[in-house]
């Protein structure tokens, strides 16, 4: 029997975040952790939803939420069957309508909206499947797994064939490194001491609280104050002890020369990585980035708004980490595209989490690129931040700073009913007065 | 006395364009040619109003709406003395919003939104000073037209400074290219005769009678079928003759090695330029097309989000004609940092118009780059289609292929009110039903 969409919702869903400062950084400095949340419905009557979400900052969630609204017709009446019989047509046709793209192409709300959408779709398709997503991928052939990627636009850095080569090199053992992740968990690396707006004693007692649970992965916020910069780099590291890896992020705040300049005084904290150095479209600027400050490695991709933008960031050889993320990308259908084209380039993904949702989402991501793509965990690790994971029916569960295999059926992206009523914007309780 | 904004009102105006396929090409195959439409009003009770819009294809044009509303906390109060005194600040805030930027940044709706609303100001302050907005600029010192720009992500490329002595290299002789365009007008080129939908004996009669109307320039729609493209390509060639100037846009539709076996056996037709023959975002890609296809020129840039972009394609060589289009770009304010980056690699600007409001906004960016900008006219030239110019109350004007310089004060972009009312979308007149 097909299982039809009958029933597209998208709702704005907000957390008054920037009252605690959780999550600011030099460009983003009060932002309230934000979903435009989609629920699918089917006419099955067995009580399964499609649940997938876009991630914001708040102020412009309800731009996303007009914007999923739009794509709308384009998915009510078709069935689950059809579309998963086709996956990459069905993106295509997502990210390609004719009159919706001039919005786009491919970035933008628009796109967001196509991430929350495609990924409801996922999460639909893994619990009819009664599997987590990572594990319906896992069990796909890499014909298959081809079959729900859209290669337009990089034939000339990754074929249809090349993505076959690559899948299949890592079919056979897939099993092995399955076993091992539920054993182990995957390694992740923890944002929630460094944040921008905490005062150097809770910053203190963060990086304290997190090396006594386990974590060896810190990262720091930096911005355009040089002298800041030093002096929070070396409180981080002076309680994180020199044995534990210290990542950068400058979220976006800084010129191509500034960039340079300003990571000279930090490279004696030795940092892994300085993140998002530079505008997220400036291609050329990372790559003239990356020749200077290394060996400090160069990361990007939280705002990298499509594949052909990360084809050109491996391309160009502007990165050392891959920092996806499967919300901002078109959903997990294009971010199979970036994780391929990073195995092709032998760049390390490193998805971007945090916020809300983001973990929940980019635990799959991960897994997805271990079992099926790289089969490499060599300078890889996902994201963590502490925040808002009690709204999630299905939590990420982290130990000793490594991410726990998910078991439940789904992409882990869906929501307490009551979380999601009482933070409705601008309706729910919470935000009525 | 200072000018107060008390009112911004943004409303969606789709035309019923994708009846006729007018405006039809590879990708966009039934566009309904929108406006979001901005108003701004004042309190100082003398009639005048700011206009601006952004262009889109119909759907999706409520999304740019929701977005304008989104940035209208950001504008409500201020006064135009103030903005107009620190242009470049207040263009940061709009395109930097804490929350709202995480929805780019710089890109999609939020962008779209962005130029709208900047290009209502120009508006505004342009008739408030009875000027027209190109003469308004021409006006201008270099240094308060620098004073227009955000230099972010920039200056890896162009100082301030080289912003600086390009403008005042051409300040003195302002006055004698003013004159030359009052007499002369601006050359252009017409799209209207090659849209994609249109029957050939449909594109052999608009070919003859824009001939007989005095135009010598011609572009034409190509898609992914070479022997359609060459069947096409030859008819319009036989109908304009060896001695116009005829160019090719392909809308994004191909990939790189594709565009490059595409262009081959159209050569023979002496095409001045390939236009957008991939994915917008490409800069590398554009590149290895312009390489592959000399002498052929490769044009792009109406899906340029953001100045960072056009920096790129200019470092990397990625192309000869630079198509800023001035409500794609952040609004005029960015649309300048595009011209002056674009005189700094000496790569002339042909705007990108057609649509609805682009050929009106386009003719004003055209003459701020002959007159303060460029100096040139050489491969220059703006696009024009005959379309939808009745619902403006100061249309654009062609004489013998070229556009008159416009007078009336203002952006040439207000609207006729019951052009408004009957094509505002759902419930103006013409969609009613």
């Amino acid at each position: 029997m097909p299982r039809t969409i009958v029933k597209l919702t998208a709702r704005d869903i907000r957390m008054p975040t920037s009252e605690s400062k959780a999550g600011s950084d030099a460009m983003h400095v009060d932002p309230d952790y934000s979903a435009a949340y989609v629920t699918l419905e089917t006419d099955a009557r067995d009580g399964i939803i499609g649940c997938g979400m876009a991630f914001t900052l708040g102020r412009g969630n309800e731009v996303c939420v007009a914007a999923i609204d739009a794509l709308k017709p384009f998915v009510l009446g078709l069935s689950l069957e059809k579309i998963t019989a086709d996956m990459a047509g069905f993106w295509r046709r997502l990210s390609g309508e004719s009159q919706l793209r001039w919005i786009g192409p491919e970035k933008g709300a628009i796109h967001l909206a196509t991430a929350a959408i495609v990924n409801a779709v996922w999460d639909l398709w893994a619990k009819v499947e009664r599997k987590p997503v990572w594990k319906l991928v896992s069990g796909l052939t890499p014909e298959q797994i081809v079959g729900c990627i859209d290669f337009r636009y990089l034939s000339d850095a990754l074929t249809r064939d090349e993505a076959l080569e690559i899948l299949r090199k890592r079919s056979g053992t897939r099993a092995v490194r399955e076993a091992e992740m539920r054993e182990r968990g995957y390694p992740a690396y923890i944002t929630s001491a460094g944040w921008m707006g905490y005062a150097d004693e809770l910053v203190r007692k963060l990086c304290r609280e997190a090396r006594a649970a386990g974590w060896t992965r810190f990262k720091i916020k930096v911005g355009r104050d040089s002298d800041e910069n030093v002096r929070r780099a070396a409180l981080v590291r002076e309680e994180i002890g020199p044995g534990c890896l210290m990542m950068m992020d400058a979220n976006q705040a800084w010129d191509v020369g500034e960039a340079i300049d300003l990571m000279r005084p930090l490279a004696r904290f030795d940092p892994l990585w300085i993140e998002e150095p530079t505008s997220p479209d400036d291609i050329l600027g990372h790559a003239t980035i990356r020749r200077a400050i290394h060996p400090i490695g160069v990361a990007t991709g939280e705002h990298g708004a499509n594949r052909v933008i990360f084809k050109q960031l491996l391309q160009a050889g502007a990165i050392d980490f891959c920092q996806l993320d499967g919300c901002r990308l078109g959903g997990l259908s294009e971010a199979l595209a970036v994780m391929l084209l990073a195995a092709k380039f032998d760049v390390p993904v490193c998805p971007h989490a945090g916020g809300i949702g983001l973990c929940e989402y980019a635990q799959h991501l991960s897994l997805i690129d271990y079992i099926c793509v790289s089969g490499s965990l060599e300078r890889r690790m996902t994201e963590f931040a502490d925040h808002l994971h009690e709204h999630f029916v299905h939590p990420v569960v982290l130990r000793e700073g490594r991410y726990a295999v998910p078991e439940a059926p789904g992409f882990s992206i869906e929501m307490k009913p009551q979380s999601l009523d009482e933070y409705e914007f601008p309706n729910g309780a919470r935000w009525r007065h």
